[in-house]
């Protein structure tokens, strides 16, 4: 049976491959699209959300989220997607609306309603989830656990200390891991080694409409070098269904929300300061090949 | 024509006062009552708002909000208040429901609804009004004025620094500053002078039923001394029918969120550091004499 | 006997008029004036130390101590005590050299040196005496007490929060305070009371030579209103003569070392936070009547 | 000519390793040797300091600092270096005495002897150099560079976020960077990487009376695993004599000195913060078999 997911969302190029693949792999059951603020306005998230359903003809709903992180002022990353996040490629028009109510409200709509625990996918700054949270905490049960990019033990990408969704919200990240429901942090300790090869690339464009299509928008990406393109966003689905293609560490995550290192991940690596307890299964390692491999399948199937 | 008015409280003592004048003075329109975790734990703050509105055969409707501040751990203040928040009287046991929604969404449909724009007085914890600006930023221009008790410039009550609302959620309390609505903040500075005295106490009781159930809560009120007891909440009541009691000044608050003086409202007194820019009226002096008439004159008035 | 103390100073007008009266006044016999930059630059601050020396013509040595704060980049106060630090009078320039050795060296030796536990009083910031603990901690048993001018329960003079002293050195006093010698905190709660009324300042220049270099001095000072000015330093020297003039209260003091309340000296005035125990003495009223008498009797007394 | 150093450490035994090659080596000119509270106590610093000058018979002066960071709380490292901070080997007894003066003097009178600028070696927390700094800043244009241990752009060792050596001190590292010193950080970004491998570890004891006293403390050292054990303190001096072994870029370090990050160095790995400004050279990459072969040449050279 396929897992029923949530995506929460920041299109953005990486997230645009991950929606990509969580609207069309068979293992996937996706209910329902949030969006937030990050690498573009949450308008434009919206829009780049509504654009890919569209794309693919599927009918899962969207709703928009928070414009603005909880406290620090939001600061974009057009810079790495572009002004429109997702650049490079002529989707459809016609789009459908998103749904009438925010996406908090969806979400607990969606959660409360479905039968079993749902999973969380956030992708973007964990805006919508802390608020989510904060609002409607009898959601918190019902969710089987979060699968979240984002964070870093080792080095950032905004600063040495902080990844990107991470540093866009860090009271909202602050928020969601103390919140008591099983999370794995999927950062850039992972992402940075999972990196699309450059003959991964080569290939792309010959695995039909979505490959085209992902390989326009890969070509307009500013992140990544010769070694390859991190596609952060899209290690998170590939966790879930290959966990095994992954090591991973428990331990306490806390967030740092001011100063120089505001949105640094802060793992107890030692366990040394949280009497032993933890509240995060951290992904430390992955096999990239094998990454590269089951991307271009599941591009590939798409057609 | 009255004043259209949402209370944003958590009984508490002072706080029933402050409702019960809100309730009951032909100058307040009380819209709606929404209820917070602070004094006591949020179910029980809304047990006796629904209390208070029993007792005064209202049809005001409440709904219950946020069980937890945003970041901070939860401490109550039921060694001021006692463990119900309203212990000394025996209030109707046959209370209303609560609105099955929650405090942020009534608070939304309310501001929505209001033909003009409407004045917030919140008196606890400002979590309720966080989670509703960054839910529905919506609404902020829908806002006349927030008259929000808390904070000080002077000494605080639970550290030197800081007053017992901002202290409860001092990440709340800087996206309520940050919101740009226009705030008047009543705090220690004023709530510490304008005590009602012993004279006032021993006339309350002979006020009718509602100086009699006032006088009650008072006498297991752990706050105060023998020079009198704090109104606090009641203040923001008084500021909006009789601003001209109060000696103000405008200037930009911004709050502390962690170290020792977490939850420290900080005010530039020098216009030194915001560029001469201010986001608050904040009272620094009050007419003690005159809230005491005031006080006694509106509880004679009810009955 | 007369008390052994040294002042720790950044003269300024206020710490001017404490020197003055710690110079000669029969009750106090100053082993040492160092000098730290504050109110204005360190080169200035030991010059008017040496100025002031050398107008009551009295051997007392000074030394020059640390030209900024440990962390926080530096800001003076010369919007308030001019550019000179002491304008207004003309000191003689025939000056005295201080000690070759630094602040921290000649307070080591005056304190090791010394036949029993000296008295320190420090009137800027405490940055002298916090290189002073963390280079030679030897010296902490040998120090009697420690009666610091700076810091506020209440309103602060720099933010709503920070007074000067600690404001411009907030690590220094978060070190001073953990150092575990007893001290006596002469803040603003009671300086701000303590004002030399209009009737006093009438009288200062009938009372000598001192009283017209004070006047003079006063004349230049930005700080106080009609109702008075505030003499902050001099307070240190009133409560080591006259205790029985102040109310104490005992509690833990901790400095704010970032954030928008940075330099806030935070009591735990609940004794909730710190396990019941106390680092510090902490003057909460003073007789401002007293004060004023003393003081001119001690000016006149010198001529 | 040999390089002038003064070494400021807290053997420890990696910086054993270090003082070994640095009282040994024909390229360095080891002028002092400061100490401080880090790996051990001070008192057991400055006493493995004497038995490594008495073993190698160097008159080299070691002058003990600081006992405790200026203010976080100490926590040692006698888990990873135990209780003595040099275990495994017996030394001579018959110790020469340190400086009878602190090292914060001595390192002034050596600085400002010297007839050119001196480079400083720290492989401590930085509280013996944050107290020269701010004691004493006529040293800094002396200073030619500092070449410091601690750090890290990616992940620590006390926690994900800090390395040991600033999280001791992070007030001490926020003052040394802040300093206006050329400053080469040395971190766990490259000692974590130029580990001696098992080869090299089987070779040191054939290497003489030098290769068998560090194979005996490296014996008891709880750091590292099968790959290897890191030479954390050691690369400072590699990094002196072989800069082309290392990679480096500049950037501006900030150090974080509260909250869960505390005691991490967070670089502006984009640019983005600091105007494009700099004040270090961040080591990131390291040739580890070259390390390793100039160790085990320098460990045979002193026989
Ligand atoms: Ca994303
Ligand atoms: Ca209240
Ligand atoms: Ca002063
Ligand atoms: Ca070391």
């Amino acid at each position: 049976m396929p897992t029923k997911i949530i995506m929460d969302t920041d299109p953005g190029i990486d997230d645009a491959a991950a929606i990509t693949i969580a609207l069309n792999h068979p293992d996937f059951d996706l209910q329902l699209i949030t969006t937030v603020a990050g690498n573009v306005t949450v308008d434009k998230t919206t829009l780049n959300a509504l654009k890919l359903t569209k794309f693919f003809h599927k009918n899962v709903p969207v709703a928009g989220g928070a414009a603005q992180p909880l406290i620090k002022p939001f600061e974009d990353a057009a810079r790495i997607h572009g002004e429109s996040g997702m650049p490079g490629y002529d989707f459809p028009t016609d789009l459908d609306q998103p749904l009438s109510m925010t996406a908090i409200e969806a979400l607990r709509d969606h959660i409360m309603a479905a039968k079993e625990p749902i999973t969380l996918v956030p992708t973007g700054a964990y805006t919508n989830i802390a608020l989510l949270f904060k609002t409607y905490p009898e959601v918190i049960p019902h969710i089987k656990e979060i699968i979240a990019m984002g964070g870093a033990l080792g080095k950032g990408n905004m600063t040495s200390a902080a990844e990107f969704n991470v540093f866009t919200d860090p009271h909202a990240a602050a928020i969601m891991y103390a919140a008591g429901v099983p999370i794995t942090m999927v950062g850039l300790d992972v992402t940075m080694k999972a990196l699309l090869t450059p003959d991964t690339m080569t290939k792309l464009p010959t695995l039909g409409k979505t490959g085209t299509m992902l390989h326009a928008l890969f070509n307009h990406y500013n992140d990544g070098d010769q070694a390859g393109i991190p596609m952060h966003d899209v290690n998170t689905l590939f966790y879930l269904l290959h966990p095994e293609a992954f090591t991973t560490e428990k331990m306490w995550i806390d967030v740092q929300t001011d100063g120089p290192a505001i949105g640094e991940t802060v793992g107890d690596i030692r366990g040394a300061y949280h009497e032993g307890k933890t509240n995060a299964t951290v992904c430390v390692d992955i096999d990239a090949a094998a990454f590269n491999t089951w991307f271009l399948t599941a591009v590939e199937a798409i057609g």
